[in-house]
């Protein structure tokens, strides 16, 4: 199989499973899955599943297309509670069709997964733990921005939970499929957890230094995002306990996020981040040792490179 | 088993559960469960597994919880999207926490049905299937709602899915959990749909009639759902497309409810409602002729007329 065609596997198993006679949770969730994204998580997957064996399409790409619905999922829900209005470049579900529709279209996908996932017995306790991880994740950081009480502690909390967990399920879901030892189910996910963590720094710098644009997303305003990263490398190298929010908010009574912005790019906060975003690429490519020589290892390594050199 | 012992099973599963370490989303899920509610659809499901002559508490108790929580999750988003602000007699968890932790908090308990669901297989797909149908239920009436094209047909599509198509899931689960034959598996799936549209019936009607204190949860403001029954039933005899809501609603500029409420009290509405809940419990109950004689089989009746009988 050429990695071609699993990901068009995966996106014509997520566009039949989306198919509702219901037309508004069919055109919203055809309008979110249809705008793209990167999907980075289900590459992950079907790339592990083939680096390690892994030869049936057709058995794995139900699970990948699981893991990238749990993912939009958790973006539309998102855009309700962060008033997000452009996503992948288009409007945001809730910008269109308002916000009890976006919240039933985002419970209509988390639904879809666990009919998708019905068949794997033994794999569905790793993406309902990591699904759990992720709304826990969502709600640390949503406490974190009420409390005001942002840590770079607190901060890694936040995304291990709620991005990291969700890339080692993929790369323990594809090493499972493909049958793979426990050595190999493990590295996969420390893989996947590695770039999972990178991938949210990244996205964390682009949301405050890159428009909206260019990102195909709301930025500034996904505040609970920004000011985590804010305030957890503002306080780079002064205390293990970062700095709290308000201390960057109040100076500019105007545009916080532009204080905040200020803030960062005056200071290396944005070079840490990126410095510490290539050193997790360099132990996720790391774990890949124990796996065979192959082109999908080789496009593993690659996707951990680009994750965290990628401009949008 | 009693039924009693079988129910605290389910409880104990479901509080032990949401037990997460995030303490936002444990608060927020033990509020509403500790709330009580009439927990039908799991009493359902354990009656009938022990109708058809199932003994293992331990291993029904996980499918009945998981059932509970599908409907407990329903209703949390359900009071973002109606600004319900009373639910089982207390505060509701968005008039608490408020619309961004409450999202989150039915995330978490969506997500735990299938953390719960992960071991069986088999019935997993059942309530998938019906989880789905509930969410694409909600749809169709907030759809109904913004489009004011309530009929009584679109009322029935409405509630057999939001509604009857769990309580169908409870009554098959529990008879696949005690392994019996098809036919016994679906005639409690139809004494379960059609107990489940009674009790929507019942439902709408108490929330027409009934005041908040002895529901213990908010009524009239529910208008997606009071509007469905009164455009239903109060176009009763009329037509097949029943009346438009704004038939109903124009008449008085000041409380829309209270001009719905004044129909349907002068007409026989609410009269018909009832009348039609009693036929399908009858239906329910005749379902179960195929079921050999028990106290099981006795509570599953006695179960039906509680549902139509009920004052709140």
């Amino acid at each position: 199989m050429t990695i071609h065609e699993a990901m068009q596997a995966v996106e014509n198993v997520m566009l039949k499973v989306i198919n509702s006679d219901v037309k508004t949770l069919r055109d919203a969730s055809h309008h979110i899955l249809e705008a793209g994204g990167k999907r980075v998580r289900p590459r992950l997957l079907m790339l592990g599943y083939e680096a390690l064996g892994g030869t049936d399409i057709e058995s794995a790409a139900p699970v990948a297309a699981a893991v990238e619905l749990v993912h939009t999922a958790s973006v539309v829900h998102d855009d309700i509670n962060d008033h997000g209005v452009v996503r992948r470049g288009r409007p945001s579900v809730n910008s269109i069709w308002g916000r009890t529709f976006a919240l039933l279209t985002g419970d209509f996908l988390f639904t879809k997964v666990y009919e998708l996932m019905g068949p794997y017995k033994d794999l569905n306790i790793v993406l309902a733990e990591a699904t759990v991880a992720l709304v826990e994740g969502e709600t640390l950081q949503a406490s974190a921005v009420k409390e005001n009480n942002f840590t770079r502690q607190v901060y890694y909390e936040i995304i291990a939970r709620k991005t990291a967990a969700l890339f080692r399920a993929a790369g323990v879901l594809g090493a499972r499929l493909a049958g793979a030892d426990e050595k190999a189910v493990e590295a996969l996910g420390q893989y996947g957890y590695n770039v999972g963590l990178a991938f949210q720094i990244v996205d964390d710098i682009l949301d405050l230094t890159a428009d909206t644009s260019q990102l195909g997303k709301t930025s500034g305003i996904d505040l609970a995002q920004g000011r985590g990263y804010a305030a957890a490398y503002a306080g780079n190298g002064q205390s293990s306990n970062g700095v709290a929010v308000a201390d960057v908010v109040e100076a500019d009574d105007g545009d916080p996020m532009k204080t905040i912005k200020k803030k960062l790019l005056k200071g290396d906060a944005v070079a840490e981040g990126q410095a510490q975003a290539q050193q997790l690429a360099h132990m996720a490519v790391a774990s890949l040792d124990v796996l065979p020589a192959s082109n999908a290892k080789q496009e593993l390594i690659d996707l951990a490179w680009m994750v965290v050199n990628r401009d949008h």
